[in-house]
């Protein structure tokens, strides 16, 4: 039995928890509520917006952000998280997860001053311009003072808000929380190594790729079949909408409003096709959240890793796959076109998954893709510590190139300038396309246990028990699980490569015949 | 020469002067930026939003509005207004309209509290849908509680806001500053009885107007048509854009972002034309603002009588002239459409130009218009002084039909029930439709004084200085001038009929040959 003031204790212990949850309840429901909006806004830019409404729609952007910043880094949040922080036991599975995602942007929020922010921003603005510049003019020079700027200013935020081994674990986290430089070195080096195995495997291959495909399409056509294939793959088109942009991209408003867009050109359907396939997997991810967790805060990716492993799967590992041609083949002798008629059906597969080393990374095959990211991820970590110094980035970009690719660029805008992110200051991104690949892999060799006959189905486009797993496993958990919790939970098993080299082996051996 | 302490006291006038406007500019850059974000969002609803994301939208837009409510209320505001009206003769002209629209706001926003507010929003959500239901039904008993409802709702607002004459000035404010029932009375007494008399003498032509038009168009050359005599107007399409909804509407995000809508009808493609035509009208005043009134809170229309005038103008004056319609009739040549082929041009410009009173006001052509707006009015201003009873409504309703247009409806669908308005509260909103006509035959009549051979030109085509007049006479000013300030600048006179009536006259007797 428990003495009075024991029991008191408790109630107002309880009393007190209940009220800094709904501190936090009430601050991430105005946050998603302001997030959306200006996901709307940010949507329609890229769309639809006539290009004479950037200058107010740059002030709104601006206002939504620093009205979410104010809100977040409120004293009366500050004193929630650290007091929930004391008990957290109390807390059940979401609460914690809420108190734990919170808590990660608060305290990297309030450690950076305001200063510095604005800082970071005038300074990616005006970078991004001379990255433009420098691109167009392929000369290094220009982007490079800009550059080495951004590094300083990223290397001080580092700093201020600390870390245990490294400074780019810092940057690492804004994308992929639980990942570090000490998980990533050994996993990438090895999927390098084992990578390079692999293409020297391939490139013995005497199947010789055929350049000849019918690969013409009626924008409308084209259109027609991006429709079709969403609906097969379960893409809810009245949560949703599949519009044209330069770049495409996915955006989500709460799981009832997760937009793609695509971007045709009629000469090759297959490009719009792909990027069409790889959005709808990310948007299948977000109109998969648990309709409860709406506007809780945990109705969110719980990182880009997994959020790629979703668009992965559903355009590589399911869309590039022998099986998924056969039915693409079938769905366009459906629509009566003239799109890869005449072509056999393995030299259609030969050429989709085409494995050639090339200077562009957003052009590469799912071998060498990888490449291109562990020498981004060689290179960054290697700057923000100040091992590399900016003005040597060329050399040591060709210099990877050679090794790990053996090709090298003739000029510096189809080398080190090709990619937009840097100039945007995101370092720590590249990884996560390549741990998108790892967990899909991961993902997907456990969705195989458990999933009957996935490749016939594949082929008869019943997609349907392929994302009801992905739904059950992934997708309705949103953020309340880490990344690593995740993928225990889904496959038993931690992060590794071993699935995804076996992936790899399997199918290029099976298309290449070595 | 000056006191020291008169100087002295000069300086600090100036700096509290200068202190409470920066706290009102300030606020209206705020407001604007929120506004266009909400702007963008009820856009997106009606245009291109999927319908699983209306549970989101809702409360992204009543997060915006009620950031909206807290930014204008505030005491500081509040403070900054008083303290401004007390030297408002040291403003300048900006300055002042800046104090009197804002001020008009902000006491109307205090002077109601919040419950009110909040009862108010869940009525007309309620009456809307009760409102649907008994049109659908076409049962006036269905509707009837709750217009009764927010009629004593709207009393209570207007008893708070306080008032002169009459408790429907309050609503009439709402739409149309300067425009009170005093006003009305009068105006649409006469403007009534000079349309029944016009209205008689056209029924007693000879002319038989044709049914046989050929209206059909393809829904893709009716939109290439529209973004044909959109560009003619001076519409700016890098500042614009036309998109599909139900019921046509225009949307400004600042004048570098002002948006139209429209609806396609195959069988007839002048729906589509004459709403577009209708809402480019609205457009191309808000893409008139004067640039440096950007984000100022000035960058608004004045009133929405002065807004409908501008559609009006471009619908009626301008597009349905027998002028623009020869204009027309060659764009469709030059098309290499079937549309209006081999129809007698003087037939087509009859048919366009058909008088016949009907039930349904937003069918009702330029004549009898008014007398549907008119019937309105007189119901709705004696619904809220409380000299006439919801219960009596349709028979009222009735009588004054007949009465006025001499027909008379068979069910409420058609009659009572027929608009949305009432159903949203809207009391007051009716007037400014006929005030629009009025407004616009004015300064259509004082534009002719200063652009020559208007007719020709618009048979031509050659609507920049029509548009150049509007500019310089209208639109730049935004709501620097009252309406009744802009009417007398623009045109020498007060708001009167004489115009009016004498354009209708004019046009009529041409076409009816009476």
């Amino acid at each position: 039995m428990l003495s009075k003031s024991c029991f008191l204790g408790g109630i107002m212990k309880t009393q007190k928890i209940k009220k800094n949850l709904d501190v936090l309840k009430q601050l991430v429901a105005e946050l998603k509520v302001i997030g959306t909006a200006a996901s709307l806004l940010a949507w329609d830019q890229e769309v639809y917006m006539p290009v004479k409404g950037i200058k107010v729609r740059g002030k709104q952007l601006a206002y939504l952000s620093s009205l979410s910043h104010v809100k977040l880094i409120s004293k009366q949040v500050g004193n929630a998280i650290k007091e929930l922080k004391e008990c957290k036991d109390d807390l059940d599975l979401k609460e914690r997860a809420l108190l734990r995602t919170l808590s990660h942007d608060y305290f990297k929020s309030i450690k950076v001053p305001k200063e510095l922010v604005s800082e970071l921003t005038e300074t990616t603005t005006l970078e991004q311009r001379a990255w433009e510049n420098a691109k167009n003019k392929s000369d290094f020079k220009i982007f490079s003072p800009y550059l080495s700027k951004i590094v300083k200013l990223k290397q001080r935020t580092c700093e201020l808000i600390g870390f245990k081994d490294s400074p780019y674990d810092v940057l690492l986290d804004d994308y992929e929380p639980d990942i570090t430089e000490k998980i990533l070195d050994p996993l990438f080096s090895n999927l390098r190594d084992e990578t390079v195995k692999l293409l020297k495997k391939i490139e013995s291959s005497k199947i010789k790729v055929t350049e000849h495909l019918n690969l013409k399409l009626a924008i409308d056509d084209q259109k027609r079949l991006g429709q079709t294939i969403l609906s097969y793959l379960g893409y809810e088109l009245d949560a949703g909408r599949l519009d044209e942009a330069v770049h495409p991209f996915t955006i989500g408003m709460g799981s009832g409003d997760v937009r793609i867009t695509t971007h045709y050109y009629e000469a090759d359907f297959t490009k719009a096709l792909y990027s069409t396939i790889h959005e709808c997997g990310h948007a299948l991810y977000e109109q998969g959240f648990d309709k409860v967790l709406e506007l809780s805060g945990l109705d969110e990716a719980v990182s880009l890793g997994i959020h790629e492993s979703q668009s992965r799967t559903w355009e590589n590992i399911i869309g590039r796959s022998p099986e998924f041609i056969k039915f693409l083949l079938l769905q366009l002798r459906k629509m009566n076109t003239s799109a890869l008629k005449g072509n056999n059906p393995e030299n259609v597969v030969q050429a989709i998954n085409k494995v050639k080393p090339s200077l562009i990374r957003i052009y590469a095959d799912e071998i060498t893709y990888n490449l291109h990211i562990i020498l981004r991820y060689e290179i960054e970590k290697d700057l923000i510590k100040g091992k590399v110094k900016v003005h040597d980035l060329p050399e040591l970009w060709n210099s990877k190139m050679k090794k790990y690719l053996g090709i090298m660029p003739k000029k510096d805008s189809e080398g080190v300038l090709q990619d937009v992110h840097w100039s945007h200051g995101s370092f720590g991104y590249f990884p996560t396309y390549s741990l998108g690949n790892i967990y899909a892999s991961q993902f997907f060799a456990a969705l195989r246990k458990h999933v009957s006959n996935v490749d016939q189905k594949i082929t008869k486009g019943d997609f349907k028990p392929i994302l009801q797993w992905m739904r059950d496993k992934i997708h309705k958990y949103g953020a309340i699980y880490t990344p690593s919790e995740l993928c225990k939970r889904a496959t038993g098993s931690e992060l590794n490569i071993k699935d995804y080299i076996e992936y790899l082996t399997n199918k290029y051996s099976r298309i290449y015949k070595v």
